[in-house]
């Protein structure tokens, strides 16, 4: 079936898809809307809530805008396991929002098995929309590619980025010039100069983005993933911020005749937590939140636009933990958050390949407001020469990061002087998250209760006007498939690192 | 001010207290009921109830009761921070609910300053309503106990006792022997007569408690907290479940001809995760999971009654994490868990105070089916006898029990064979947890959002018909009050293990 006769097929949404599974809420009933943006806060929990919106009371004296968000608009959760496993990662996670089934963990828009699914935001495409990715990871990454192409490969990015190029939306913002450049690309090909062939304004930098005025967009701002907010912010690392970015896009796309659809992702929220590194968490949530303060102006502006804000699975459970006597001393750790002023993946980078202890102790006081004992920089110092990783366990599998996050937990109970923040692990968990909706249609009534995250794509094709219902696989095939797959070797993710 | 005129003061609710506060949500205007149920998750995250979900999907093959209440109630969530800590413990989270207003962690019903506060079920026995409280705590523990009495120190649980005894509810079951027997007590008064004398049936046993007929009743069970459903239902424990003691109270309370009030409570689901013990955590949601399921069919017959299901703060946070390529091999810690038949708690009675490695071994074979390596028995040994606990760190600050548990993490990330589950502290955390209605009132359309904590006590008083306000203090004057408060050390939670 080619993507026209599915969205001919118009199933009637219901029954095979999402609210046949979500009996914990209910999927509300949304008018059509012209214009759809889908915020994603990839890995986000909610310890990261917690700490992100006690920062901003505490420190910045203000309300996080998500918290509004959550006052004005509708709010629930979803579920976030795959096909076949209860912790999903960002590619199935990205499929069930996008295309409305489970999938297996691995590929985009597609089955286990090859079948092709179709993401929302090609059929908007194809009736007309105008759309538009933005990120702060590589902008080929699975939770924007899955919403637009079909790859059965999540890393196989060179070619996503061709993808991109053939299905020509208006605007791509992100990181990923290892994908893009003639140089870097192991086929050679200019990715740019084949952007620019068919109309796009090619941007590299904060200020080309700032003065490009094509209507057709591809700005690319880093090797891979664009720099954590906590290094923009305190480290001079020039590139656009995620809300600069989506400026840009809000820019361009309204301009469209029949309306767009765009994605914003947050992407790094993940990374920095497989990391187990406050700092960038932190701060990462905090330029969200000022994207998504745009984004509902946006929306006050352009009332006919609908607004989803949802993460895709939490990663890590960085949680602020009681500390002291009757956990009086807890907010000490929201307080030490303010002397964080770089992420470990900064500092991994300045350390290099072989620091001694003394660069690591200076390296932790200065970008981490750390003083680290002797027998602490050794351990950073063992982990980076000699791969010698604490503390052990499959769960702080991210590393050198995790054991340099270790290094610096609290030790004494009586003398808490060190954040009190801790990981149940380095990756992705299998609780419920945020689902939010603002804008048209979402009146005072609007229940979201507990849905699951393929609800996110019967709200979404609802409001789009666009009814149709992708494939679905059961577990039960996709483990028969999968046992037929020859064995690979587990390895520890390396992808989170901007390397 | 006595209580009597805090009521006749009926300030009317939202100006001064939830409403003003909760930006993130709306409290629900409900009608008048006649019962009020409030039932307590203590220390229940999001992760918890997703391994609960898992496991009764996939081993149990059936849908939590829990997340048909989220489709069939209203569903949402509420802050937890006191009024000084981001971090809540459990007698500043219970205030919030009985008396409405946020205090210091570590009184009940009052405040840093001694000012008293009024507890809502205070309120409502002043106004005719039978009150029961059911626990798997020891009775006197802090979220019951913050519902009626009012005590500088949550720690007398003896004081509390009598206090009880005075206070007069018809129905008081859970554990704490040793504050109520005249063996036991210090004073050694014999708690247990002076009931008998008001005309209590005491019963100590699940037997004694089904035959038992007086309506008024004093259930004590065991000699400090009721023992883990794991230990229950797998080592042949002789103690009333949760439901058991549920349907006791259940028997008793609507026979009362002005309504009721009462509080169940799964108090050691937030015991479990300090001792980061995954089996005894599953067990104790699993058992609230039926106690839920009986006050729901018990509001579906008397409509008249309002159901609050309520998590109090999140503890330790222990997450399924994801395992395998691609995350693929996620589900293997619900399966694993089939095989846990024991708490942490119990397998260190059994295993006494020196116990070898060899009977390390035979402990975590039998009881938590790992076949635990010679290093890592070796780790139990030295953290039982010598004190030497692992991980380090103040997080992991529940100890032996916390070593036990790190002791039993999967190490190979090529052949995962302990479950995945880890836990990010031993101790509470700061992120919001669920709140669910059911019941007199609570339509389809109530929406709840992110509220506050306080809130719960805005919707029980006016679910009652018994609004009133209790003072407020602010963070500004508490902090004075606890700046004049001579220094105490800070000790390691120990109450936790019900030694």
């Amino acid at each position: 079936m080619n993507r026209r006769d599915l969205l001919k097929a118009g199933l009637v949404i219901g029954a095979a898809s999402g609210l046949a599974r979500a009996q914990g809420g209910m999927t509300p009933f949304l008018p059509k809307a012209r214009n759809l943006i889908v915020m994603v806060y990839d890995g986000f929990s909610w310890e990261d809530f917690a700490i992100a919106r006690a920062y901003a009371q505490r420190v910045l004296g203000r309300k996080l805008t998500l918290e509004r968000l959550f006052g004005q608009g509708a709010f629930g959760q979803i579920h976030t396991n795959s096909l076949t496993s209860y912790v999903t990662e960002s590619s199935a996670a990205g499929n069930a929002f996008s295309c409305g089934v489970k999938t297996v963990n691995g590929g985009l828009a597609v089955h286990a098995d090859g079948t092709k699914l179709l993401p929302i935001f090609a059929a908007a495409k194809e009736a007309g929309k105008a759309v538009g990715l933005v990120t702060t990871t590589t902008v080929t990454h699975a939770t924007p590619a899955s919403f637009v192409v079909s790859n059965p490969d999540r890393n196989a990015e060179e070619a996503i980025a061709e993808q991109y190029l053939a299905f020509g939306a208006e605007v791509y913002l992100g990181g990923g010039d290892r994908f893009f450049s003639a140089e870097r690309r192991s086929d050679k090909k200019d990715l740019y100069a084949l952007f620019r062939e068919k109309g796009y304004g090619v941007v590299r930098t904060l200020e080309e983005l700032q003065a490009e005025r094509s209507n057709r967009l591809l700005g690319i701002f880093s090797s891979s993933h664009v720099p954590y907010e906590v290094d923009r912010r305190f480290q001079g690392v020039k590139v656009p911020s995620l809300k600069e970015m989506t400026e840009a896009a809000l820019k361009r796309l309204p301009t469209y005749r029949q309306g767009f659809v765009l994605q914003v992702e947050a992407g790094r929220i993940d990374h920095a937590n497989h990391l187990n590194d406050p700092a960038a968490t932190l701060w990462d949530v905090l330029a969200a939140d000022e994207a998504l303060e745009l984004l509902m102006g946006f929306v006050d502006r352009y009332p006919d636009t609908l607004l989803i804000v949802v993460s895709d699975h939490a990663t890590g459970v960085g949680a602020l933990y009681g500390a002291g006597r009757s956990y009086l001393e807890s907010s000490l750790g929201i307080d030490l958050l303010k002397d964080q002023k770089a992420s470990l993946e900064f500092m991994l980078a300045r350390l290099g390949q072989n620091p001694d202890a003394a660069q690591v102790k200076e390296a932790f006081r200065a970008m981490k407001g750390v003083a680290l004992k002797d027998e602490e920089a050794a351990m950073v110092v063992e982990a980076i020469a000699k791969k010698a990783y604490r503390p052990d366990g499959v769960r702080y599998g991210v590393q050198p990061a995790n054991t340099l996050s270790w290094a610096m937990v609290q030790r004494e109970a009586a003398r808490p002087d060190r954040p009190n923040i801790g990981w149940s692990s380095g990756q992705h968990t299998a609780s419920p998250v945020m689902l939010a909706l603002y804008g048209a249609g979402v009146g005072r009534g609007v229940r979201l209760g507990l849905l699951d995250n393929t609800d996110v794509f019967t709200i979404m094709s609802q409001a789009l006007g666009l009814r149709y219902q992708n494939p679905v696989m059961t577990e039960e095939e996709a483990l028969e498939v999968l046992a037929k797959r020859p064995g690979a070797e587990w390895v520890h993710p390396k992808e989170t690192l901007a390397v």
